[in-house]
């Protein structure tokens, strides 16, 4: 398809979503093309898990697992590398992804991360696919509040072991990928308490499976079974009755308790100890918003090449019958979702550079790693949401034939779903990026509860905003390189549209922050806060927007290419248009946009569906699934699209 | 759980959304409420539809299927009971509700509306299921336009038979439930050519294998396999090469073909004959809507059960975890769509009691059946299209639960995903209303080519909308039983918000017309067309909001227990103003809303969410899927909800 020597628009597209490691999407897409790393739907789930773990295997001997660890530990200390040759497995199928990600990002990441030279074996012997473990991490009765998770591990100084023990119904570790068959140790997180105090939430190694696979003493593993999608994919549940494991097995980057029980740590704060701990996962939430956004390319590849195939109903001007793609309601439901798909892939490419720079120490403000944990949940909402909004609408998009299994749509959209879920509920993470606005940063705000966040945030927000963002800035460069002498409100101007975003998100934080003041002064605090919930949602939802546009500019502003530019900045202007429209009534609620220009946004969306629509296979083609990748019967079968060109109609 | 001397206001609630037809949901509550109607994910495809037959079995042994036919033909001749009845499967499993309604409500349909007293054996085998069948209308070439089907059925008179044939790929019938491994018989749309002419599609009986399941001479199935969901349903295809069936084989309760070829029917407009042809078949979509609508249900009777005794988070002002429907942002993800489901449920009652009168002759009205069509097709687009946003909701509103098959959730989602394609796709039944509102039912309008249409929609619309509609009449009825002496424009006001559904039908009607007729001036037809697609569309979905308020209203008239009726006040009042937030823009921007009325909707929502809060429970009993028949582990999983109920946290 590409032609090195005379790059097609669509090459110069698909290089500039590729991002800094374009070289890796490249090999892998070479790479995973085979029948080797799909899925088998009719496989049974037990097959299907096992035929997941032989293609880890081929996997890890080509060096995708080395990428994301550091040298001393048996890996080559890529981190970006790591998450986009990870991220291409997406192509594949979604369970190998998955449980790709469960073995060597998060087993692997907390080993890696939390743990110390005493557990340098164990992350070469995850690497090689020697040692098969799980991250076990959240419980039946807590996901999202991770604080309060029930586990214990109690030391024992006699035995120098610990104790781990599920305490309640409610402790049993649950959905943890790996638990239910392959996964002979796991990552615990767990209250560590010793000398009769508890120091929180800290990470442990838990051998739970013998080498015949059966449960180790103390150790109960369950299946979870069948689940809405993931089907090579073997969650599962673990309950531990006081299972004892060597002091060494606490990974101890951040805290140690030594022979005696003695507890320390080199950060002395709880809280900070425990965000600090939490924070080093970062990259989980990066890698699922970027295999979401992945699918959902799929997905839109599959959707928007039938539609330039498959014709209905005839046209009498033409006398032929239409094709999908030129009817307007296919054009509004397709070339938006490409659209913002494209505005994503710039965001993720965005976000994977930040996080490679932070994670090889390469990015040394001290500020860094906390907004790249902001900034890693918001793009993992807004690709998660997306991607389940978007091949859901490439499934209708495709009517009955998008329902059947060998046009792989409704196995993305059942694979995908869960995303929204974990690494974090969306709901919850898109709160957390919202007190990160409304309270600046402020290190002190992850130590307080409720109580004291509403009251922190009611005095803080608002004066921040504007202050810690470069959107002034970036907003000033863009009317520089536009020659614009005076704003004249055009919004057809990028400067103008990333204004109004950048409005949209100072007020609804600013807003969001007097609306707490205003009523912590007369309410309980939970009630105060939860009064604002849905403003504090919106205040999120803005930020997260802006940040995906202003990647989308930096983005186009890498593009040589001057045709592929232009075309770019026309999917740009309709993903600010289509974001407008969604918006519109907010914007002219809040006087930022008056009815007139209103209108003439949804005009706009129009035009600019109309516009793009004949580049909509370069579109396609720009998003880089290669058409090999796809695995859709329906684009191979003749029956959908030949007929008799005429006939008679009643 | 319910109390027959002293009925709680749930009890109320359940009579009152049961309907006309509440005795036999009642009935069907007890019947169907055992494990033997359940669907098991774990079974492989072959084995669930061979269950799913069992389950028929036993379905037709208690009278489900009986009552979709008429007397002469072995039916007890009651299609509103058969509707309601067939729809509780749908709580059961969908599968079997699919199944179900292909062998009794599409092929039973058709034979017993199509077909004349020569075909009355078939009716009997195919009620007590001593026959199974398929209904072939659909082809992987054309599924929504079915006029341009291109099956044929040719005359032979030497042989007197009908010869027919797939004479393209894309005649392949597709998606046909029933052909992949269980139907004898299909009831085959194709082209009927007889003395060398086209007469358009007509419906023949075909069968299509042996007793031993062999595919007969001529003809070839094969099995479309997996689908999204639906794994008890054997979704295949057929084609056939020159396959011969006996004259009398073509249903002819419209048309026929004498021995000697010629061909006559009562009606002579062929286009006429046409739409009296698919207009037989309107029960398939009542049904469709009816049976999304109750799985969307049982997804949110699940949901918000499950948010009635999930916790998470601390409240600092109680100090227990806050249960999660206490979270704004969760009342809004639920109540709202509960509200929504009460305001269906309504309008699914009036649909099926008009289908009723229709369907036994009760109502002669001439317009009947034709507005009958048009409501069926618009309740379908509001009903699958709510199923489909409901229920993924109420996965997420779950989070990882929510995605395992034991909770329901995924299957659900998965088993309904396809009722917004099939029975019609909604954005071409949208158009359909659409077209049916721009035209005032003009009879010769079905004649007319998208040439026609245009032209003539752009002449007519506008002037006839509000004459037609009783819509004038209920705002004053409403305002007289307030007693408001004059409309001050109150919100509240249940004359004011139809008022409001109104006007906004109104407009997009009338200007569509417009819009229409200055595009027919200057472009073709198709283009003109095209080009006010999305408003077209708007118009369509605005007349469906307004027809589901109206049976709302009604609905709850019927009320007698004044607690029951006032809490149903408000769920109406709910389902108004989250619409009215939903087009908020549109009703800003067309000025029939201020700025101020529209932040007094926004606020409005969050006041009903709150108030409706409490009643949470009762909503839910009221929505008449009884706990026996939810079957999600998660409601009784202990290790869900238990827990020391404090612990140290970080």
């Amino acid at each position: 398809m590409a032609d090195t020597e005379n790059p097609s628009t669509s090459d110069h597209l698909r290089d500039a979503l590729d991002g800094p490691w374009r070289a890796v999407r490249a090999e892998a897409r070479v790479q995973l093309a085979g029948d080797q790393f799909t899925g088998d739907p009719y496989l049974d789930y037990h097959a299907a898990r096992a035929r997941v773990l032989e293609q880890m295997r081929a996997i890890a001997s080509m060096g995708y697992a080395e990428r994301g660890f550091r040298r001393e530990n048996g890996g080559t200390g890529e981190p970006g590398e790591a998450v986009v040759g990870l991220e291409m497995l997406a192509y594949a199928d979604l369970s190998l992804w998955v449980k790709s990600g469960v073995q060597w990002g998060l087993f692997g990441g907390a080993v890696e991360n939390l743990g110390t030279e005493r557990h340098r074996d164990v992350v070469k012997r995850l690497i090689s696919l020697d040692l098969l473990g799980c991250f076990a991490m959240t419980e039946s009765g807590h996901g999202s509040d991770v604080a309060n998770l029930e586990t214990t591990a109690t030391y024992d100084p006699q035995s120098q072991e610990f104790v781990v023990h599920s305490p309640t119904p409610s402790a049993r570790k649950d959905y943890i990928g790996g638990a239910a068959e392959h996964a002979g140790m796991a990552a615990v997180f767990a209250q560590l308490i010793t000398e009769g105090t508890s120091q929180g939430v800290h990470c442990f190694l838990v051998p739970i499976r013998d080498e015949h696979g059966a449960d180790l003493p103390g150790v109960t593993t369950y299946d979870d079974g069948l689940k809405g999608g993931l089907l090579g994919v073997d969650n599962g549940r673990i309950v531990f009755d006081q299972v004892r494991i060597p002091r060494e097995n606490l990974l101890n980057r951040y805290a140690d308790v030594a022979p005696d029980g003695t507890y320390s740590s080199d950060i002395e704060n709880p809280s900070r100890r425990f965000f600090t701990t939490l924070g080093t996962l970062v990259r989980g939430r990066v890698s699922v918003g970027g295999a979401a956004a992945a699918g959902a390319r799929v997905a839109l590849s599959i959707a928007t090449r039938y539609a330039l195939k498959r014709r209905q109903f005839s046209d009498p001007d033409s006398g032929q019958e239409t094709l999908l793609l030129d009817y307007r309601s296919h054009q509004r439901r397709l070339l938006p979702l490409i659209a913002r798909s494209y505005a994503l892939a710039f965001a993720q490419n965005d976000l994977v550079r930040r996080m490679h720079l932070v994670q090889t120490g390469q990015d040394l403000d001290p500020g860094a790693q906390r907004a790249l944990e902001k900034r890693a949940a918001g793009l993992k909402v807004a690709q998660t949401g997306f991607a389940t909004r978007a091949i859901q609408e490439c499934r209708e998009a495709c009517g009955g034939a998008g329902y059947l299994t060998e046009n792989r749509l409704v196995t993305l959209k059942a694979d995908t779903d869960v995303f929204t879920t974990f690494e974090g509920d969306n709901v919850v993470l898109t709160q957390l990026v919202a007190k990160e606005l409304l309270t600046a940063y402020s290190d002190e705000i992850r130590d307080l509860d409720a109580l004291g966040w509403v009251r922190f945030a009611a005095t803080m927000a608002g004066d921040v905003v504007r202050k810690r963002s470069g959107v002034r800035q970036l907003i000033q460069t863009l009317r520089d390189r536009s020659d614009d002498t005076v704003d004249d409100g055009d919004l057809s101007r990028r400067s103008v549209q990333l204004q109004l975003f950048a409005d949209r998100e100072d007020y609804l934080v600013r807003t969001a922050g007097y609306r707490l003041r205003a009523r912590a002064k007369d309410t309980a605090p939970f009630e105060a806060f939860n009064n604002a919930q849905d403003h504090i949602l919106a205040a999120g939802a803005a930020h997260i927007d802006r940040l995906i546009l202003e990647a989308f500019i930096e983005g186009i502003a890498g593009i040589a290419d001057p045709e592929a530019r232009e075309l770019a900045e026309t999917v740009c202007d309709l993903y600010v248009y289509s974001l407008l429209e969604e918006n519109q009534a907010w914007f002219i609620m809040h006087r930022f946009m008056s009815v007139e220009r209103a209108k003439a946004v949804r005009r706009g969306v129009n035009e600019l569906v109309d516009r793009l629509r004949p580049d909509a296979l370069t579109l396609v083609e720009g998003m880089g699934v290669p058409e090999s990748m796809l695995r859709a019967a329906l684009l191979d079968d003749a029956s959908v699209f030949d007929r008799i060109s005429s006939r008679t109609s009643v």
